[in-house]
C-alpha cells in the first residue's frame, strides 16, 4: 500500500509521471544527433504547434528560472524594464536571474492583493509618474503569471485586456506558465485562447511542477523575438547535448492530455483540501482556490498538530494590506499530481485534532 | 542483433548507461525535498569526497558549458582574465558563456600544437609584454582541459608544473574535465593525484559525454571559492528543483567504477580505430591517441567511401602550423562507451575500400 | 547688470564656480603624466583625507551616476541586493546603472514619506518576509541619500542608527552624497561625523550640482572595498587620461570651504523661496526645507503665472499616501550657488500675481 | 622661454588647446538646460554634420574607452563577436570595457604586422574554420583603428575594401578614431571619404589626444544603430548633466580646422623625430611614420642617454614575427600638438650623445 504523502510543501517534491519517464527510456536507444538535431526535438515542435494551433518556435530548457529569464532576455534590452506583479516569481524567487540574463534590465513590480496584475494599476503607474525619459529604464515588456503566485487565475478576458493594454503601450507580453496546465485545467479553454489569441507573445510553459523531471519550454508566438534565441540558450549553458531526453519529456507531457490529467488531479486535491480546512473553526482562505495551491489562515494549534504529525508545508505571509489575526498564521499548502484523496484526508484528520 | 553504430561524430550522441538510467528510475520514488535537500544529493557529496579523497564542495548542473562558465564566474572578477589554451572549449565552443557568466572577463588563449598549455608559453606571454596595469584585465585564473581538445592528456607532472606556475603567479587553477574519465583511464593514477594534489582548485567533472543523460559536477577543492556558488547556480537557472535526478546520475556514474569502465571502452575503441586507419596508405595521425578521440589525416577517397557508407564524423582543421597535404583532409572521429569493436571494424572495412 | 535667473529646474543648470574654473585653467600647463599620475590627483588624495580626517581611497569620476554605480559595484556581488529608499536616485533616475555595473544585482526600495530610510522599515522588510535563501538575491549593502531626494536630511544620530543596523545585518553602507555639501551646510557637523564616524563605508561625494563642471569623488572609508576599483573605473570608461582636470575641480571644490560656501548660498535661497511662497494662500510645503530644494503644493493659477513669466521648474508628484488637493499641484523648485535673492524675489513677485 | 617638453610618453600628457579652453570658458555663462538640451550640444550636431557632409547622430562622452565600448554595445549583441586587429586598443588596453558594455561579446583579434586588419585575414579566419554555429559567438561587427596602434594609416581604398568585405559578411563597421585627425591630416581626403563613403557605420571620433580636455564623439552614420543610445550612455554614467562643457570642447575642436592644425603639428614633429633618429647608427623604424607616433628600434646606449637626460617614453615590444637585435630595444615615442621643433631637436641632441 502506498504510504501517505505528507509533503504539501511544493509541487516539485513529487516524482516523474510514469508516461514521461517511459518516454525518456524509449528515447534511450542508439546513437542520435546531438544539440537538438534529434527526432524527439523535431517532434516537440510539431506537438507544441498542434497543441497551440499556430506556428511557433519552441526551445526546451531544464528549469523554470531558465525559461523565464531567457525569454525575458529576448524581449528586453539591457536598458529596458519589465512590468510584473509585485509577487511575481521572476522578481522575488529567482535570485535576480532576469537581471542577470538581460544584463541589468529592471523589474517593476506593481502591487496587487491576489497576484493578478491589472491594466488599471499599470496605467496608473505610468501616469503617476515619471515620464519615460533617458533617466528611466524603458519598459518594453510585461510579464504575467498563470496561475499566479497566489494560486489565482487570469480569465481569458483578463488576459485579453492586459494584451490590449500592453499593445497600446508598445510592450511585448510574457506569460510565466510554471503552472500553466493547472490554470488551463480550471479554465477549460483552449491553450490558444489563453495565450496568443489573447495577446501573449512568449510563454514559459512549465512541466516540471506537473510531472516532468526537469523540462520547460519557451514558446515564441511572436517568432521574430526568437531570433538567435538558440545562441542565448547555448551561452547560458542551457542547450543539452543529449537534447532528446529533454524533448521526450515535453512530448510525453503534451501527449494524450497528460498535462491536463495531471493538473486536474492536483487541482481537485487542492479543492478537497480547502473545503476540508474550511470546516474547521478559525480557518480562512486568503484566496479562492483556482489551481493546486491553498493559501489559508490556520489557528496555531492546527498548525502545531499538522507539524507534529509530520506534514510539511510552508508558513507563508499575508497579502499586502491584510491584518493578522492573533493566534493564527498564514500557510501555503500545495498539491501535486501524485497527491491522492487519502493523503488529503489524512491531513484533515490531523487538522481536526 | 545490435545494428552497427556508424556515428563517430561525438561522444554525446550515444545513449545513457543502463546503470545511470536505473539510478534515475530508482530515484523516482515518492515525495522528497526539492532544491538539493534530497538524499541523493547528500550522497553525491559523500561519493565525490570519497573518490577524490578530500573534503570538497560539489554542485551538479546539467551541461558542461554551465559547469565551466559557473566555475569560472566564481574564480574571476568582471575585470579579470583567464588564461587557457587557444583550442579550449571555453574559448571556442561555448558561444561566450564564460564572458556572460563572469560579466565580461577576458579569455586569453595561448597557442599550442596539441592543446596542452605549457608553463613556458604562459610565462612568455606574461613577459612578452604587456604589464598588468589598469588598462589590462587582471589575470586571476588559468584553465586547462583534460583530456584536451586534441585528445591529448596532461600527465601528473604536467599538471603539477602548471599548478606551481599558477600559484607563483597568483592564479587559481581550473580543470575542464569534460573528458576527465577518459584521461584518468589512460593515466591510471588516482583522481586526487591529477587534481587537487597537483594544484587544481576547481574541477568541471564531466559525465554527459561518458554515459550520463545530462550531468556534470563542479567540484571545489578550494572550498573558499564555493562561497555563494549556490546563488550563482540558482540565478543562472541551473538549480534543478527535482535535484535528485541530477544527483542520481552522478552517484551512479562514480559508483563501482562505472565512469572508468565506460571510459576504458571508449578509449580502447579509439585506439583500435587509429591502429586500423594507420594501416592504410596516406593516413596519418595529427596527435597520439590518448583518450577517445582520433584526429587523423585521411585521403579524400577514404573519406568519400566512409561518408557514402553512412558513417558520420567531422572534417576538422589542422593544428596551427601544420601544412596541408594535397588530396587529404583532417577529420575527427570520436568513440563512446557504446562503440564496439564491430562498429570500428565495420568502419575500417569501408575505409579500406 | 546680471539678468534674473529664472531657471529653478535643477542645480545642474548653473555655471561652474569661478574658483573651480580657475583651478582647471591653472592645471592647463605643460606636459604631465596621464591616467592619475599627475600632481593634482596626488593632491586630491591629501585634500580629501584632510577634510574627512582619516585615511581614504579617493577616485574621481565625471558624473554622479558613475560615482554611485561604480561604488555599488564594489560593494555588491552580481547575486547581491542593495537596500535603499524607494525614492533613491540610484533606483529611479539612473536608467538601471547600478544593475548594469553590478551585473544585475537588485535594488530593494523601501517606501518612506520623506526619502529617509528608517532602520525600522529595514528590519520590518527583513522580517516580513521572505528568508534569505538561495532563491533571493543576498542583501549586502545599504544606500542612503544625503540630502535625500525630497530635500530632507539625515541627522548624525539618524546615520549612526542606520550604521548600527547595517553592521548588525552585515550590510556595507553607502551614501549617495550628490548634495552632500548642502546637507553638511545645514547640519554644521564635521564631514567625518556624518560619514565614517557614523558608519558610512563608501561615499559618493558630489560636486557637479554645487559648482563643479563634471566631477564627483568616490571616497572609500573602508579601504578594503577599494581593491581593484581602478580597474572597475577603467573598464567603465571613467578613467580620464588627462586626469588633472578632474582632480583640479575637486581640489578647488574642497579648498577654502568653497563647497560649503556654495551650498550655504543655495540653501539660503531655498529657505527664502519657501518662506515667500508660504505667505501665499493655498501654498503648502511637502517637506521642511533642509537643503536647496523646495517641494511645494501650489495653486494652479500661481503655477500658471510663473510659467507664463518664463520661470522654469518641474511639476512633481506627491509623496506616497498624500491626498491631492483639487486646484493645486506639487512642484519642485531647486536653487543653486548662483541663485541670488533678486532671482528668488522676482519669482515671488510673479507668484503673488 | 618655454621649457623643453621632454615627455614623449603619450599624446594625452599635453595641455588643452587654447581655443578649446576658451570655448569652455565662453560656455560658462548663466543657467542653461542640462542633459544635452543646451545650445552647445545642438550646435555640435550641426558642426559634425557639416564636417562629415551627411546627417548623423552624435553623442559626446569624456573618454575614448567610453566612446568605443558604447559604440560597440550598440552594434553587437551579447552573443555576438567583433573582429578587430590583434593590436586593437579595444582588445588590449581597455580592461575589458567592450566585454563589459556588450554584456560579454567576444573580441576576435586577427594578427597583422602593422596593425592594419586585412580583408584577406578576415576571410581566411572565417574559412579556416569553424562555421558559425550556435556554439560560436556570432560575428556582427568589425572594428578598425585609424590611425592604427602602430601609427600606420588605412588609405581610402583600404577602408573601402574592408567596408565591402564587412557588408558582404553582414558585419557593421566601426572605426576607432582616437587619432582620426592625425590620420586625416596625412591622408588629405575629406572626413566623409574615409568614413561613411567608404563603409564606416559608426565612428569613435577622438579629440582628447589632440587638444581637448576630455571629449570624444560617437558619430553614427547608420542612424538606426543610434536608437536608444542615449539610454545606453546614461546607464553607463556617461551623460554629463552640464553637457555644454563637453559639447563646447568638440565644437571648438572641429571649428576652423583646429583638429587638423593640431594634428599636422604633431605629425610633423613625429616625422622630424623619425628622420633625426634614422641618422643614428643602429636605429631602425618598425613602421613608416604616418601619424604622430614613432616606433623605433634604438641601441641601448641611445635609450640610456635619453632616459638619463629626463626624456620619457615607453619601451615597447616588437611586432609579431620580428626578431630582436641584440643590444637594441624597441621604443614608442609620441608627439603632440604642443611638441615643438626645439623639443624634438633637444631629444636628438641627446640621442646622438
Amino acid at each position: 500500500m502506498k504510504p501517505i504523502r505528507k509533503n504539501f510543501g511544493s509541487d516539485n517534491v513529487g516524482p516523474v509521471s510514469p508516461a514521461i519517464l517511459n518516454a525518456m527510456i524509449e528515447a534511450n536507444e542508439g546513437a542520435v544527433p546531438s544539440y537538438g538535431a534529434d527526432a524527439w526535438t523535431a517532434r516537440l515542435q510539431t506537438v507544441v504547434r498542434d497543441v497551440f494551433e499556430t506556428e511557433v518556435d519552441v526551445f526546451a530548457v531544464a528549469t523554470g528560472t531558465a525559461a523565464n529569464a531567457l525569454a525575458l532576455s529576448a524581449m528586453v534590452p539591457t536598458y529596458g524594464a519589465v512590468y510584473c506583479d509585485a509577487s511575481a516569481h521572476i522578481d522575488t524567487d529567482e535570485c535576480g536571474a532576469p537581471e542577470f540574463f538581460t544584463g541589468g534590465a529592471k523589474l517593476l513590480g506593481l502591487p496587487s492583493r491576489d497576484g493578478r496584475l491589472s491594466p488599471a494599476a499599470l496605467t496608473a503607474h505610468l501616469e503617476a509618474g515619471r515620464g519615460i525619459g533617458v533617466h528611466k529604464s524603458r519598459p518594453t515588456a510585461l510579464s504575467i503569471t498563470q496561475a499566479t503566485e497566489w494560486g489565482t487565475i487570469y480569465g481569458v478576458k483578463d488576459v485579453q485586456a492586459i494584451g490590449e493594454t500592453a499593445r497600446g503601450l508598445g510592450l511585448s507580453l510574457h506569460m510565466d506558465g510554471a503552472r500553466f496546465a493547472n490554470a488551463l485545467a480550471t479554465l477549460g479553454c483552449s491553450p490558444a485562447d489563453i495565450t496568443w489569441k489573447a495577446g501573449i507573445d512568449v510563454l514559459s510553459l512549465g512541466a516540471t511542477k506537473n510531472g516532468a523531471m526537469a523540462a520547460e519550454a519557451v514558446v515564441f508566438f511572436r517568432r521574430d523575438l526568437a531570433e538567435e534565441f538558440s545562441r542565448r540558450r547555448k551561452r547560458a549553458g542551457h542547450l543539452w547535448s543529449k537534447s532528446r531526453y529533454l524533448s521526450a519529456q515535453l512530448v510525453a507531457y503534451l501527449t494524450d492530455d497528460l498535462w491536463l490529467r495531471n493538473a486536474r488531479q492536483a487541482n481537485a486535491m487542492a479543492t478537497r483540501l480547502a473545503r476540508g480546512l474550511l470546516e474547521l473553526d478559525g480557518v480562512g482562505l486568503l484566496h479562492e482556490v483556482q489551481s493546486n495551491e491553498v493559501f489559508a489562515v490556520l489557528p496555531e494549534p492546527v498548525i502545531g498538530r499538522l507539524e507534529a504529525a509530520g506534514f510539511t508545508f510552508y508558513r507563508w505571509y499575508l497579502p499586502a494590506g491584510d491584518t493578522p489575526v492573533p493566534g493564527t498564521a498564514p500557510v501555503r499548502l500545495v498539491t501535486g499530481l501524485d497527491t491522492e484523496a487519502a493523503d488529503v484526508d489524512a491531513l484533515l484528520v490531523e487538522a481536526r485534532g
